[in-house]
């Protein structure tokens, strides 16, 4: 039976990387995909989440916009990495699919009410707004969540949108301070794993070698995705990282990590937004997170690759 | 024609005397209460604000739960004030009004985009919760809203919770912070102003001296509240918070006060949830509240009064 | 047998006045004077504090040159109130008498070292971070002081710097957190107390009529001193700070206080160098401070002008 | 010429290691020695310091006691770590050379104002607080300290003695906080170098095998100091701290780093006395020093080895 998930997102070039190989896996059941304000506002994130479910032909996708701002602090985005439109690389077809009309926040409230408790996983690819807001809202959401399995944060990677912070947490720090003390069991994927899974030149040729038109937009969007990172770090391809939260899923055995409590920065100006990770067990904090600093990348293109191969060509 | 509000609240005695104000007067249409975790928990709140409209006569009134915890901190409440169920003092009766279905963060936002645009005041008697979570989800409410009136904070009489921070404040802090940044028209009625209004012998006297069964009730539940207060500050009555908002806006002429800048403390424990006034413009920071300061308390016992003749005894 | 003090300054028209009513008293022995930077610069502080020696007679007074900057955070001076060499008001000549080589921090150790044991009472008029240095540096000092009597923050009546933040507090909050961490007993005389001490129209005169040269240079650096203030607050008189320390050591049965525990920010920018005063007892957190919040003002002027009019005419 | 250093430290055994090859070394002239409080209180770093300069048979060197406390937070110690003397690990005779009777501070003050200005370089091994002391105390040394190499920080390693603190940093941030603003040319040897140069059983052998008794001596004191970071990471040997900073200075081609911009957190518990790299240049902030994070370890060694050797034995 595939497994249960909610995809909380904000496309982003990586995000819409996740959501396809989310789609084209028979393991996971895609209940519904909220969008959230993050690397661009809410108005395109919801836009384009609906675009890339048309990439991967699945307009039967329900798609919700959630909140439109973080929970305290304004709203910071990234253009300079994701371009101005969140998914620049490749020109995509305005959807037509609907979007929903429910707000995010309440989907996944009812959802999670809904459905037998401990059998939905929530996988969030940007700012915790949308999940915090129904954690606040419905705190008894929280003991019925199977997992929450999100890419954000960092610790021996330090941070990217400043020196301290990853830009997901950085944006909502109050909302991943919610959620990191809720006591739900969350799965990091942090910017230490990420930094290792590299768009290299070779990564994108075999993908774009799948050759339908899903694969040539995912080449796309890395290629350009890509470049801010490249010329940041000096490498052959830039890290990936809300892919990686999917393919945790999948095949776990391709992540190693440990058991480790995780504070947020919510006080300080200068670290604002900082995962704080007690990695070596020198606090007596609660141990709340697995988090994961070790990934087999060829693992992971393999699957992705794979993965990308059987969306529908069109 | 009636000015239209929304009384947000947690009662409570102080925010109980506060509602029947409310309901006694003809100047004011009140549109729907909702209730929010603060005083006691919102379980309690709810409850408690169905009481008090049937002490009214009112069981038509809509009433909404709303937010059952804080923001971003865990609640804090504060039995040792209000007692265990928050109307201490006197036995009212399990209500029989229904409470509504919606939720009051939603209540707030449909409202507030359904009537023309201007014309609703939002009257916050507790923790900030709902009025910040409506603002954060719907944004567009923010120009809307003609005016937000509020019991909370304090300047030149400190805090009461803690040294620096009032209750209402205190316990959501963020909340506190994205209403004064909201750029929504702010009245505040801080400690600097109720505590200059002491639930005194004589007045209670006079109130129970209107000889009906809600006078009966105000009294009692004066009686109770004040003891706490009495003993901390040595008075001869305690202060009166809530119904302080409902005054200011039948006679505003009983108050006064001066606009400017008031900012949050959500940074540091010591000093969190502080309402931080700049009472004498020594910062180029932008005004953004009207803080009183001053009122004339026997003017707001005899509105009072008089206003709690008005309610049908029964 | 008169009490030792040192008496720790940045004149300032306030402080010129405080130390002439030390010099004035023969109930006080002025062990010596530290200057400090504050109000302006070290280099004026310490030349203001010969020139008002010079004025009460006393050029064998031992000044001596302390901190040139406070212990953590850069300077902030204020000569928008004292004008720009910070006894504006009057022409002093240039001081003729030497300034200590020994540094102010030393001597202040090097006295406590060496006088008996609780028999010195340090009279900080300014930033505090020569005598926080001196207890960083040297903490046996902390059980010989007999206590700290201060002028400095403020609870009920806000700050004056910022609006939660009193200058000398402000200028230097990492000093204050160390010595009011320090378990010296502490004095505190905060804006609360000089708020009520208005240099009135009438008050000044009476200075003036004692017609010594002392005298009228008490009351031209009054009329300078009061201007910021009278215009800021629209008051007959302005406030009248650091003397009050020294008439405390004099008449303490002028002013009224509490034992509480006083606290200072240094963790945010907001509150920077609140004294946060539990005058309430709403903590459990040790009484730390005696903190005055009033005073007899006419008591006060009284023992002012009588004291000036002892001083030598020149 | 020898190159003028004045080796500020706690030892702790890294400490001791460090002013061994330091004098052991005839490219470096130590005009002083200060030491702090840091990982064991001020009394015993000041007799270790002395201990261990007749290890080397040194009893000339001039070794003063600066800073018994830290600058505003209390001492934190680490003999978890070093154990309860701070030297444990062999058993060193009470040191018969003197300690200088001049404060620490005082001395670092006086040689930077006395030797020509630029020559001397300050190796701080621990906490800052006699550095930021004497930089607070006269900021005029700032233009004439040649540079400051210092052990402390960590950025990609995150921190030891809590999940993002440094323990030299964490014990005393507003002194580090003080160092990286004082605009003095820095150069940072953080945990990201020390955790690369391990106590391997095979080095510790070849140092032993020198068979002299200052080799055998630390030899000794790095088999004890490893233990505990050989169980917290499991690694052969553990990471060697504070003799980078000379062995930079002897030989700078061992080590590669970047120019950046540092700040000291000194705002937030959580992350208390964190050093925030800008490492990939995301913030506009001042470049304030040379983080290094790369070592050649097997040359520090071979250094270390060959240096040792030259030590008389006795």
């Amino acid at each position: 039976m595939a497994r249960k998930i909610i995809i909380d997102t904000d496309p982003g070039q990586d995000d819409a990387v996740a959501i396809l190989l989310a789609l084209a896996s028979p393991e996971l059941e895609v209940l519904g995909i909220t969008a959230v304000a993050g690397n661009i506002p809410l108005k395109l994130t919801q836009t384009n989440t609906r675009k890339v479910c048309e990439v991967a032909s699945r307009p039967d996708v329900k798609v919700y916009a959630g909140a439109v701002r973080p929970m305290v602090r304004p709203l910071v985005t990234a253009e300079h990495v994701h371009g101005d439109n969140g998914l620049n690389g490749i020109e995509l077809p305005e959807p037509v699919m609907p979007l929903q009309e429910q707000h995010g926040v309440d989907y996944i409230i009812e959802t999670l009410m809904k459905e037998e408790s401990g059998t939905v996983t929530l996988c969030p690819l940007g700012p915790l707004t949308n999940i915090a807001m129904a954690l606040t809202r419905e705190p008894k959401i929280a003991e019925r969540i199977k997992e929450i399995v999100l890419m954000g944060g960092g610790y021996f990677e330090g941070g990217n949108i400043t020196p301290a912070a990853e830009f997901n947490i950085y944006v909502d720090p109050h909302a991943a301070d919610v959620v990191f003390k809720s006591g739900v069991p969350i799965v990091v994927l942090p910017l230490d794993v990420t930094h290792k899974v590299l768009t290299t030149e070779k990564r994108i040729a075999a993908i774009r070698a799948i050759n339908t038109h899903p694969a040539e937009v995912v080449a796309s969007l890395l290629e350009f995705f890509e470049r801010f990172d490249e010329e940041k770090y000096g490498t052959d391809g830039g890290p990936l990282h809300d892919p990686n939260v999917i393919a945790y899923l999948l095949k776990p055995e391709l992540y190693s990590g440990r058991h480790c409590n995780v504070e947020i920065e919510i006080y300080s100006e200068l670290t604002m937004g900082e995962t704080v990770v007690d990695w070596w067990g020198v606090t007596d904090r609660t141990k709340n997170a697995y988090f994961i600093n070790d990934v087999d990348a060829d693992g992971f293109f393999s699957l992705l690759t794979e993965r990308l191969a059987r969306l529908p060509n069109y």
